[in-house]
């Protein structure tokens, strides 16, 4: 249960930084470029509710947290794009270039081939840039 | 990665079957009975490829798999039994209550909040039939 | 290919009509009455573009286009009233028990095994109630 | 453009709380109510983000922000509590009946007839409880 | 609520070409093009259907009917072609590029981050090409 | 129904292999050429359980199978370049391409205008480099 005084609002920011740096620094730095010119502040909602919120809670190691993220984008099938930041994550995270795959591979069980072979396309592509 | 000589059938079926049991056996059960009358053979299949083949090979974890199959059905919201089924084959993996409810709220992110609402009020049904 | 001339609208809705009736004539009727209060128009649409045009167009036979949209609706997971009643409109139209569950377990490929499973739930019902 | 300087969290709190209630009162409660047992923090985010961070930003008016949501709720169609709470809160910020029925129609466009048929049937329940 | 007596078919049409041209002329007629040599047909039934019938329909206005098919393409995630189109559609009809980017940060609340930061990079492509 | 004694697993994967040969063979070893060096277990289940287990089954004919696999792939619309496979499969097994013109078409009926018109455009390009 985090504190029940609600944290300060710049500690939420903050906090989301660290923990999209510890996850994937350049990925979200990328994002936030990405977003500068259309909508700034969803890139701070992003750092806030997501990263400043839910992944900083002490209740699921980060791990844990990458599994259940590749799962769902790959599952969903529409957001290749960020399937392949949290396969880059999953790695920086301690998963390995084969839980990853197993990840992925379980997914024909729950969404279908389909989404499990466009997974393991995305890892592929991830895996070539950084070699375990 | 599985031996390449390819496992005997009959131990896929069995192997699935301790899979399973070991996961949730009155689930099984239950998957078994509702499908005698319809598709026996889709009976077999659910044993045979996603707890036979999938969740028995050495590269992942139980948890782990439990990780990704309830974040996938929670971010996908058309699969409701199945997502019931996999909470309570969670907790028998070693998932605590908070962790599991730390996954379902983190698909908020990915899927939006009612996938998320929809996925809490799941498993609250499953921890009052079974608390932790 | 269709006339070139365009269909007179009046015809569009007795096709729909029969086509519909052909399909399943009941479910027709209950879809009308259920929108009567709240978008007459509704039932008059569904009438006139999915049967008036789609399913009266000569390029694929019926039973064809019952296999299409019983793969469709239960690989898309969220539509199961509309699901039995094409099943039901498939046995029809001359599909078997025996197709139509090999229709739904095939979608265990392309969609996942919950969605062939509650696939396989609804088909149950209808089969019950409508025994071959 | 928000205050680039940070609310402070308590006014995200009470902000959220406030544009919940302007929506549909009776519903944040029952949410809160609902997640007491299971996920309280997750009542706090809901108010936080969806409430206190989108619904509060003065670039769209609520009367089109409710025409955003229940479109996307019927599209997606596995979130037929929240479409219900949404169709509600649409009448609440000033959509008519028709207009919310016309919203609804135009899903079969993007979304599947089966979508749109399963969002008017909603529509008719909230209807029926808050007739306009 | 439409006429009563059914429209003239060639009327759906023109009626259709007119509600596309004032949505998105030039999208119409690349739509149009190609579908020439695979469906020629299913363009005819594009413009009567969709905007022949749905967007002449008076009982909701152009600009909240663009809200919603923003709000449900940039939901489903899987048609981007179909969201830049209407993205453009929508400018045409009186959105301004800061209302366009709120029904997309809000997609985030109903279909999470990932779709509603694909819908702004579409959008970022449409606004490049057509300044406001 | 199968044999109720477990077919040779040697069996099901000879049997995936003609099967798919059947239905395409360049695809299926370009399928397995990709996954070889990333999740090469993943094609021999793609052999075994889609092929070798569904596909093989007496119950449905493989004209009526590709018919399915069609439709569902348009509907989900996230599985591009699966569906393209399956048109060209459905080539192979003797459906036509007006045929699969009438069954993308359709799918506008069930999961939406956009998802028709991608699965259309998917079709073009693959009669383009295969003439009928």
């Amino acid at each position: 249960m985090l504190n029940p005084t609600h944290p300060n609002p710049d500690d939420r920011y903050a906090r989301g930084q660290r923990a999209l740096a510890e996850i994937d620094g350049a990925a979200g730095q990328a994002v936030i470029d990405s977003l500068a010119d259309i909508a700034p502040d969803f890139a701070r909602y992003l750092f806030e509710f997501p990263f400043g919120d839910i992944y900083s809670r002490p209740g699921l190691d980060l791990r844990s947290r990458e599994i259940a993220t590749i799962a769902a984008l790959a599952a969903l099938g529409h957001a290749v794009p960020q399937l392949k930041v949290h396969i880059r994550a999953g790695l920086n995270v301690g998963l390995t270039q084969t839980e990853i795959v197993e990840i992925l591979m379980q997914m024909a069980v729950y969404a279908g081939f389909p989404a499990a072979l466009n997974g393991l396309f995305a890892a592929r592509e991830v895996f070539a840039d950084k070699p375990s």
